[in-house]
């Protein structure tokens, strides 16, 4: 390998592949390098196999809402069948987006990059040589380093099972830990989510996470809050699972859904002057590292926003802006987060709790829309809402919403936040009725 | 009865009550008339009560898509059951609007209004007076004059059947004719739909017409088109149906679904010189009837738009602000228009069949959206669109959608043409992922 690339892009995920296309299209050279599945942790085992596994458990849970009120009979969830349809769309990625890039003309490795010096890296030996790394190799799942923390299995395993066990465990309890426990459950295996302290899902708001674990506890999932996982043995009867206190239990597979970590340490990152930590590579608002030729995107970076999908293709076209002709500091749009669950758990803009210590400047609405049109259709048992308005312009500034529908419902807030739609707006525009977008009139 | 009322309101459906309420909060005088259910058609025997019917047989469409793909057993529509639910919100909706009018202090009368002269009405004989006069009375299911014609019922009645027959026929295939269609296939009837010519649902674009019609027939609908229905008789088997040619069909229960006419046909019109006719009640661009005191809002108005629940609203706050101070002429919003089968068929803005009109402004662009991951998440056959975008903006002007999710994509659409928000804009708007909301930027 002797070319000299314009930009040498790590990791070949949402972000990866969005920067090495925009690259592309501005008339950069580009060589991108991926260690493991092209297409990176989401198409792969992230949002879109969680999101077919969990579109079974809803059709489920709309049959089991009507039971006794127009329906009769609830589907069970065939695993394995399930499975099959997952694969039938994660077995393609790979191929699929190393097809697509190649199609564009962009030059692709497979293998470990390590920097071995500036505007040089090794991967799986080959000397490469770029001006420019965009470094965009996400996250991984984090393991507890406890005793038996071989045992673990991680949200990548969960996705990919050939069969539900019958006995399941979260450990940590944040949106991974969520969405999987409801999966399984739904799957008929019996859940455990266990929970270092009594905060699980802890940047969303007390009150709705509380009505979410009660609508979940009643589906059968039992949390065991305040519980510090210290141990996981192997026994005749399965993985015994202990703290220091008197917790037990025993349990067929123990998923570590305790965060999850930049893929950070294994580049070498220190042989070029680049800053990294337990958040990620630590970059400026142009998101570039302290090393002026290398930047970081996605997951892996130490931004201040969630680590969302969406936000890695922002960041992309941003930063294939930015080596075009560099500009203003990368701002970031209102951006929504949520818990797949079921029901679903999703907010956006300011927080109730951000609200509640500038009381002058905003009102937040708590509605309970259980008995709304539009739940009472779906008989649902559970539909919550705070609403933050900015007083002085009674517009909507943030919304956190809990029921089958919230990101339906969140995506709407995060359209009205955006465009800062006002009520009278919003009355003159005519939606489809009777629809959750004809209810937002009634959140203002 | 003595009052001197500002404004007389007749029809306390939504397009009435909306009005009264309005103009209670100005400060006038308000009376309003029903002589019927209060709440008016949408939520008695229309939209509500149809989406609840239809919300049943969304959720068994979810589980029929995912059968043999990770769900076991589809369950059966309960009628009684279903009706039961319909019922539990559609009788509580005269009582809870009366009352909903007499908390704001509206008065209110039942009985039928007649003009018998300027500002001077009759209900059901009482004599009441008022400056102004806004109809909102709606419409009704228009019934074929043919022989036989008291044999057929109506949407009315269907939307509140006690057991489902085995052999259901609709005569007229408008959006309520597919609408119930769907709703009595799923709930096991052998449906047919007749139609005097080969293109129902007229004002949709005819490709995704024609992919409705082979989706809904592949579900067992059929459709027997260009027949001219002229007689029903009775027999020991059933109701005959015939036409003047060699169709013959017999059936359990036939619903004329051959669209509604307003009711402006028993309101003593001619008595105060205001021009009605086949498509409403005349009103000029401020809503107003040819006598200056008379306004008519909501579907009994011949006005350029379709005939919708929020338009009503929308007329009814433009005509409150035009009765404390004229203004402006009405302007309409873009509205989206759907058929609630399944799946479903929603357009918004300008139709293909105007942008074939203007080539050189318009292009449209159809796609099948059918292996999309939102779609294969749903494991729905059918996902098709069509965009029209105006070619010197690149903005999407109008847009079609046939899918089981058309209403929420329509409702995105609306917003996206309502607020201008071009490709550039959409893609700094973070929308939750993976959702039909992060679809858009393919759209353009």
């Amino acid at each position: 390998m002797s070319k000299q690339y314009d930009v040498i892009v790590i990791g070949g995920g949402p972000a990866g592949t969005a920067m090495a296309s925009g690259l592309k299209a501005q008339g950069k050279s580009a060589l991108i390098v991926e260690s493991d599945l092209w297409g990176g942790t989401c198409p792969n085992r992230g949002c879109d196999p969680k999101k077919i596994l969990l579109s079974a458990v809803e059709a489920k849970q709309a049959a089991t809402n009507y039971q006794g009120h127009g329906l009769a009979g609830v589907p069970a969830i065939d695993w394995p069948a399930l499975m099959t349809t997952k694969r039938g769309y994660t077995d393609g990625i790979n191929d699929g987006t190393l097809g697509g890039l190649k199609s564009q003309q962009i030059d692709t490795l497979h293998g470990q990059a390590y920097f071995r010096a500036d505007g040089e890296l090794t991967v799986d030996g080959d000397v490469v040589t770029g001006t420019d790394v965009v470094i965009a190799t996400g996250q991984r799942p984090n393991i507890l380093p406890i005793d038996g923390h071989e045992y673990f299995k991680t949200s990548t395993d969960f996705l990919d099972l050939d069969a539900m066990p019958k006995r399941v465990t979260f450990v940590g309890g944040g949106y991974v830990g969520f969405e999987l426990a409801t999966i399984a459950r739904a799957a008929g295996a019996e859940v455990h989510l266990i929970h270092h302290n009594d905060r699980p899902l802890k940047n969303f708001d007390p009150e709705l996470v509380k009505a979410l674990m009660a609508n979940l506890t009643a589906q059968g999932i039992t949390f065991d809050l305040n519980v510090d996982l210290k141990q996981i043995t192997k026994t005749a009867d399965g993985l015994h699972l202990t703290d220091d206190h008197d917790f037990a239990l025993t349990t067929d597979l123990v998923i570590c859904s305790a965060g999850r970590l930049p893929n950070d340490d294994q580049l070498g990152l220190e042989n070029v002057g680049v800053a990294y930590g337990r958040h990620g590579i630590k970059v400026n608002d142009h998101l570039q590292t302290a090393n002026a030729h290398i930047y970081a995107i996605g997951d892996v970076s130490d931004t201040p926003v969630p680590k969302l999908t969406p936000l890695a293709g922002y960041e992309a076209r941003y930063l294939t802006g930015e080596l075009v002709k560099s500009g203003a500091p990368i701002s970031y749009p209102v951006t929504p987060t949520q818990v797949y669950a079921s029901p679903k758990l999703a907010e956006v803009g300011v927080t109730t709790a951000q609200a509640a210590t500038e009381p002058d400047k905003y009102r937040v609405t708590s509605l309970d829309m259980t008995k709304w049109f539009t739940y009472y259709r779906l008989q649902t048992r559970q539909a919550l809402a705070k609403v933050v308005v900015e007083s002085q312009t009674g517009l909507i500034v943030g919304a956190s919403c809990l029921s089958e529908i919230a990101d339906e419902m969140i995506n709407y807030l995060t359209l009205l936040i955006q465009k800062q739609i006002s009520l009278a707006e919003m009355q003159k525009l005519v939606v489809a009725y009777p629809t959750p977008a004809s209810d937002l009139q009634y959140l203002y």
